[in-house]
């Protein structure tokens, strides 16, 4: 499974060298994740309310081509591996058109509950990312 | 009581025209009142762990010169109105060497609970916040 | 003509507060004003790319109700008064399933070219601002 | 050659579950490298003002402390690697008081010019990375 969204890439992402501040591919990773969690019927919104996160512990970007302010990015996330308490997501960030690979990077995370404790994912979510792990 | 604190404008802050990007401005202005709640030993990281907020109800930025890249600017905060429930807080930003105006604005805030519920400002941080009325 | 155009609320928007930080509302009006000049055949992007940028001179917003993570916000963007020089965009955010008023707000800008200085708005644009002037 | 620079942690970077947002730190390396360049006197911006940037090819953050609002950070920023065209910054980010760390990482960077071309890195900049390589 991997799960497909789109970014417009807006003006306030740019900085003075014309191109997508790198920082802000992190957010575009967590879309992605967002979207992922939506199309496997496991909101990460859902996740929240019931008193869980999903920690970053570790997040690596590598950046193939700029990106610019009105480009429209597709942003490809996958699952890399799941335990019990951890998730890999990776990402391929690609221009929507021509598919010219953007970025590639993972983010790395543990679950917590409202006070930073390791927990387990719960159930329903572990079901559902475990389902579809897909590797690198 | 005018409180004066420093930032120097980050790379990530500017954007494509090379200059800094507007939406900047609101978040100087908050670490400008944070200054000021210091300043007044009233500190807004406490009135937070107490429970209440200073909700934004209204913000407006006039930009009289733009900032740029590794820029240092001196934020001047001051307490325009204040009420038992709601504070307006002024801020002029300028140019850390020569003072030539930047920004100008303010921001109107009530004080809410963990619920969102408008609130009294709690009496310690309502008599510095009274206490450091200064006017336009 | 008024504009509609869709943002997801992203994670990284919101706050300790659990809202969305009230800076992200410029970057929404911003997301605002770039889908309007689609709309109108004047893109934002082609503006830029002949040299000239809509320099923000002057902003404001009022919050009426908080946005949450994962909210689908509309956002609403009209011309309310438009001249050789200078244009205001006009803007209402609201829930995008209630159409509750999340906040309102307004941003003048000036045209100018990429030494700073002040220019007309070029033909195409300009006609397409004053063709589609709404009013307030 | 470290060099150390604090930052104190905005309302703003924080999100909804009450800690940075992860992608905050690599705004915090960009301002612990911009700190480096100008205390080894090649300072980032007159780089950039000469027509060149580092441009990021790679960047890495492991997390292994929440920062949270109004902390002061200490950012320990030096070169791990550097040769004609590229150099690698690596960074830690501990608890201005305590020093317990918060996260470590890398950026990997090489010299473009303005059309993004990969460059040589200017005489003065590169003598004053390779004079301060450090290493792991």
């Amino acid at each position: 499974m991997i799960v497909e969204t789109d970014v417009l890439v807006r003006f306030a992402e740019t900085d003075q060298m014309g191109i997508v501040h790198h920082a802000t591919y992190l957010l575009y990773f967590e879309v992605g994740r967002v979207a992922f969690s939506k199309a496997v019927n496991a909101s990460y919104n859902e996740l929240e309310q019931a008193g869980f996160s999903l920690a970053v512990v570790e997040a690596k970007v590598r950046f193939a081509a700029p990106a610019r302010f009105d480009q429209k990015l597709a942003i490809r996330t996958w699952i890399r591996k799941a335990s019990s308490r951890a998730v890999t997501f990776a990402y391929e960030i690609v221009d929507g058109m021509t598919t010219q690979r953007v970025v590639t990077g993972h983010t790395r995370h543990i679950c917590v509950d409202r006070e930073g404790k390791v927990r387990r994912i719960p159930g329903k979510w572990y079901q559902a990312i475990k389902d579809n792990e897909y590797g690198e």
